[in-house]
């Protein structure tokens, strides 16, 4: 049947493209059937509600049983946190399930049995699911009460597997892996080495007096290893020498040969390592992008020239015009970029389109949307076209500026000049008029700006829309303000009243108004360079932010099994002070924010310290080490990249923020080759192609 | 003169072929006398004398009046140093400056007078030799009384200006300083908004009940400043935010997204930066000292080829062979690439040179010695040869790295046994035994090795020389003991008698025996690639070293001359813990170096506080922010080039300590083109070339 054969074609090329614009694998199934199911299981409804199902179960973390949703941290004052009956949160937890059973099974579907046999990634994933049903009716049948819940430690999982980036990403690091393994194990034999030195060297002395370094960090061997390893993070320096610093200056020695061995190079050289490895990385995701969507158009032009309507050509296989308007009317796009292939298609003129001409129409995907900023107003009045002139020209900004550093520094002024008062003493009156009156300077200048600009071309600049923004919600916190305490006067000091006290009202103001401050960004320029980067990184960022959230969550929910009831002593110092104590508690029901140091609980709970120390240290490793060498390894990449094109031309007097990654490595970039291309193809598992 | 002439060429041509080998500038004066005046200046003597007379000023820091030559450096227990009289170390000093005021003399008149006027280094060195004289002056006309010792701070500069490599890593420094000072600038506006915000949110309440985070660490605008400064060091994390956080789990946003935006982005920022602009560094350093040492060999060729003796000819300028020989005998350089030179330049068997061949011959210089190790011994009997099989093999050497882990381990056990036992329990003869066993058997291995390797080969090693030369210590200190104290046997716990207790001594060989398990480094190819880039890097840092070094010393007698006499609050935390009070203590005379808090003294030394405060503040972004990412910049540079070599081509089998810089970038270098180098000889100042 012809008329069928047709539509299937036109559907398989409208899939095509589809998975080329949204840099997804062609490798699925191509009857009519599956790809009614692929289009549903990629529309946006549906993607949503896997999205949300992941939220939703990762979420359920913090209403758990030992939750942690209080206002304060500190056990002494926090009240009891809610608890959900059971039931409740398993009942969410099955619904979730059953979203990812249908969703693994959708998917196994679509990419057929052979390529299923081949995916570990899915296998995986029905492993975790099956588990987890199983430990979720033995957690109904024990009816909440059983203390270890495998399935909470695998929820990541899910997250995890929903995001081809996150799994490229996870790639990446496990090959650096072996690399990192040498320098964690050459740390490993330095730390040994020295613990065994400083065993040696600061051992128990006959007389008693002077060993304090030996009774304080070195008294026996996971002592000495533990005071050592914290000299590794610099966090008990210089606490841990100064005993026998100050017994004799020559033991310096080994101390600073020990840090700058341990924390200068080896450190580093963990960061050299991962850099190296991650130097391309950016490249080459980027690369197998713009191959995945070469691929799909071509796959595209290939089904769409199988059409029968096309005239048998044994050279060449064309693809009719018409046909393609059939197909892009149907294609779900930016509506932008389908109506400039649309135009382009009509102007080209041409009835039949060979291959590259085909690929040529659809490189609009790839262009950046040049961003065309709405006309000013035309005034017929002279003097409203001097006004135009006067507050549309650049200096008009700059005084904005200047006056909000005005604000600022007098902001500044008046707290330096407040900060030893009581707050009885305090007088609300000149701040008050101070903002009022610069906040009424804020609104002309937005009044003024839309009177020169226009209220679409004002909107158009994103600078425009921060200021505008804050500058309502200054007006209405201020309105507010004299709505409930009246105008200002010397000596106003109203008792409180509604919602906030004027005080908190001040205060509130004031925070926006130095929020507000950060619009001078756009105006310098090294800046405006550094906050795009950053900008960028976070884009690239995502993927590794998801794993790190993948491991915190593992991590944190390890800990509360662990040290689940137990009040948590943390090792003798606080290994890794940088953020461990900080992002666990998030999560952590009952984990004392406060430092309780280990030794006062070393007889009672000794076994559970040493568990933590080694929870700790691994948290260490993973979170401090590798992942923030990670970090600066993408962060020198990107920057690295940036300057270099900086070097070779002049940035644009508009920073554009519109920027893709894709655009930042245009230039480097290589097109596949039509071999490469066509081959692939052929490995497709299950498309048959004609030819 | 003809023969007065051929001998200032010949002379001239020794001269450029010593600056060539020394990649020293030919930019000096070439009359006869000068060069006589040049060549003495540069001998190993002269250059001893100037080294020594700089180490000499350097060090009188510390015996100078705050001297720190004390063994404790605890204020309350070390007696008070040795107070040199006044006019000991002044006319220590006296001397040194003569040797400079020489130094410099020799200098300015060997480039001449135009050349004098545009060097900016010897007119600093002037003016910093007539500053420090006057200083001198003074200080004895005071008797050593005044307070201010200016010439002190300069004594630096001397080291500085003597190293042209030092000179030019500043050069490369100073041209990073800008975009530094942008980072640095974002860095303080990030810093005084968020100071802002946190003074506005941190406010003193009513109650005054619950502003714990108000009174510990936002009381005003100073305190809030340090605190947000000292967070950013990490120093204080997570005390700062601990008393918020444990009113309001929220307020911990406010404190990681300063921590995430400073210390993740910003300072990385700032690693990115210095990376950037260091990575063609050190290229572009060997790349310049390649130029120098072409240039030195063409100058000799030119000058040669004016000799008499050579048939003028039109088109081609040539040296004769016997010429050469004549200047090469009179060359001072490494005897073998001098006997290989000649050689090949017999070898060649042509009477005249060209300009390619001369420079040819030269490029032994850029080779490295191929080691040759001795042969083995050849034994005519059939067991020796079978002994010198056996024991020359590397299953030798690996049965010894596992004999030496054995030790390492057995050590170890007997150190946790000891662990908490009294030191009157402790029997010292178990580890006595053992070690005397191990030492037998290193003993035996190093006598077996020369056995079959033969002496000469044995030592060609560096390996070897470090196994054998710490094994004859071993032997020397486990006779000494069995000398003093007599065989061990059970409850051998004899008194004190000699140097050293035998506890003492058994500590001693055991820290020896722990040391000596270096030598597996070699035997793992990834420690060894490490170890030996860290050797490269160490190479490459000198010149960073120095610089270090410079900004140490400046920063140490500042420290003296602004906290003299004063017990030093060091601000309300130790502010960049890392090694601040470390590396300052060395030369602070009277720097306590247990911690004092700001906090006591606040009120009696509230200036010398805030003065403090802005010293460590200083001293924490030269030395911690700066030199740190410096070095690391250098690190990765070093790393990744070799890595890539790694990838390039196989590893040999034997580790090559001898590789220089020149020679990890000779696939890169460029050759500099004849047209190059003429026109820089034909700029040199003192030289006229006839054509």
């Amino acid at each position: 049947d012809p008329g069928a054969d047709n539509d299937l074609y036109i559907n398989q090329a409208i899939v095509f493209i589809e998975d080329a614009i949204q840099y997804r694998s062609i490798n699925h199934r191509v009857d009519s059937k599956s790809l009614w199911l692929y289009r549903w299981y990629y529309s946006r409804t549906c993607q949503w509600i896997l999205g949300l199902t992941i939220t939703i179960i990762l979420a359920l973390a913090f209403v758990e049983k030992p939750s942690s949703l209080t206002i304060t941290s500190d056990v002494r004052y926090r009240l009891p946190a809610w608890n959900p009956p059971c039931g409740l949160t398993e009942s969410v937890e099955l619904l979730c399930f059953l979203v990812f059973v249908v969703d693994v099974s959708v998917k196994s579907y679509l990419i057929g049995w052979e390529e299923f046999w081949k995916n570990k990634w899915l296998m995986a994933y029905i492993l975790t699911l099956i588990v987890s049903l199983t430990d979720w009716i033995v957690s109904l049948s024990f009816f909440c009460t059983e203390n270890v819940r495998i399935r909470r430690i695998l929820r990541p999982f899910f997250l995890l597997q929903n995001s081809s980036m996150m799994k490229k990403t996870l790639k990446s690091i496990n090959s650096t892996l072996p690399e990192m393994a040498s320098v964690v194990l050459l740390l490993a034999v330095h730390l040994s080495l020295f613990t065994m030195f400083a065993m040696l060297l600061f051992a128990r002395t006959k007389d008693g007096q002077q060993d304090k370094e030996w009774m304080g960090y070195f008294r026996n061997l996971p002592d000495s290893l533990t005071s050592l390893l914290v000299l590794l993070t610099t966090a008990n320096n210089p606490d841990v020498m100064i005993p026998a610093y100050s017994k004799n200056r020559a033991y310096s020695i080994f101390f600073i040969l020990f840090t700058v061995l341990g924390n200068l190079f080896l450190m580093n050289l963990l960061t050299a390592i991962i850099y190296n490895q991650f130097r391309g990385y950016l490249l080459k995701s980027v690369q197998s992008s713009l191959f995945r969507r070469r691929l799909g158009i071509r796959a595209a032009f290939e089904v769409l020239s199988s059409l029968k309507e096309t005239p048998a050509n044994a050279q060449q296989s064309y693809v009719s015009a018409g046909a393609l308007l059939r197909v892009l009317q149907k294609v779900e796009m930016d509506s932008r970029c389908k109506q400039a292939i649309m135009r382009s298609l009509k102007t080209c003129s041409c009835d039949q389109l060979s291959a590259s001409q085909f690929q040529k129409l659809f490189e609009e995907l790839d262009k950046d949307a040049i961003k065309q900023h709405p006309p000013s107003p035309e005034y017929q009045s002279h003097f409203m076209q001097k006004m135009q002139f006067a507050f549309g020209h650049s200096y008009f900004g700059y005084l904005g500026n200047v006056v909000a550093l005005a604000n600022i520094v007098s902001i500044c002024v008046v707290l330096v000049m407040d900060a030893d008062k009581q707050p009885s003493e305090r007088d609300d009156f000149f701040l008050g008029a101070i903002n009022c009156f610069f906040i009424l300077y804020y609104l002309l200048e937005m009044l003024l700006k839309i009177l020169a600009m226009g209220l679409k071309r004002y909107l158009s600049y994103p600078s425009n829309r921060f200021d505008g923004l804050l500058t309502v919600i200054l007006l209405v916190l201020e309105i507010a303000t004299f709505a409930v305490y009246g105008f200002p006067h010397p000596g106003w000091r109203p008792e409180f009243l509604g919602l906030l006290s004027l005080w908190d009202m001040v205060r509130l103001v004031n925070m926006l108004i130095v929020f507000r401050f950060l619009r001078i960004i756009p105006n310098m320029k090294f800046m405006a360079l550094v906050v795009t980067t950053l900008l960028d990184l976070v884009k690239n960022l995502r993927a590794f932010a998801g794993i790190l959230v993948v491991v915190f969550y593992a991590f944190a929910i390890t800990g509360i099994m662990l040290f689940k009831g137990a009040v948590v002593p943390i090792g003798n110092y606080y290994l890794s002070r940088r953020n461990v104590i900080l992002w666990l508690s998030f999560l952590f029901g009952n984990f004392q924010a406060e430092v309780v140091y280990c030794v006062l609980y070393i007889l009672s709970v000794n076994l559970i310290c040493r568990w933590a120390k080694i929870y700790f240290v691994a948290w260490w490793l993973i979170s401090s080490v590798i992942w923030v060498n990670l970090f600066v390894a993408l962060l020198l990449e990107n920057f690295i990249h940036k300057w270099d094109r900086r070097c070779h031309r002049e940035p644009l007097s508009d920073i554009e923020y519109q920027r893709t990654v894709e655009l930042m490595f245009r230039d480097v970039l290589e097109e596949p080759t039509e071999e490469e291309l066509m081959e692939k193809l052929h490995q497709h598992p299950h498309l048959q192609l004609c030819r």
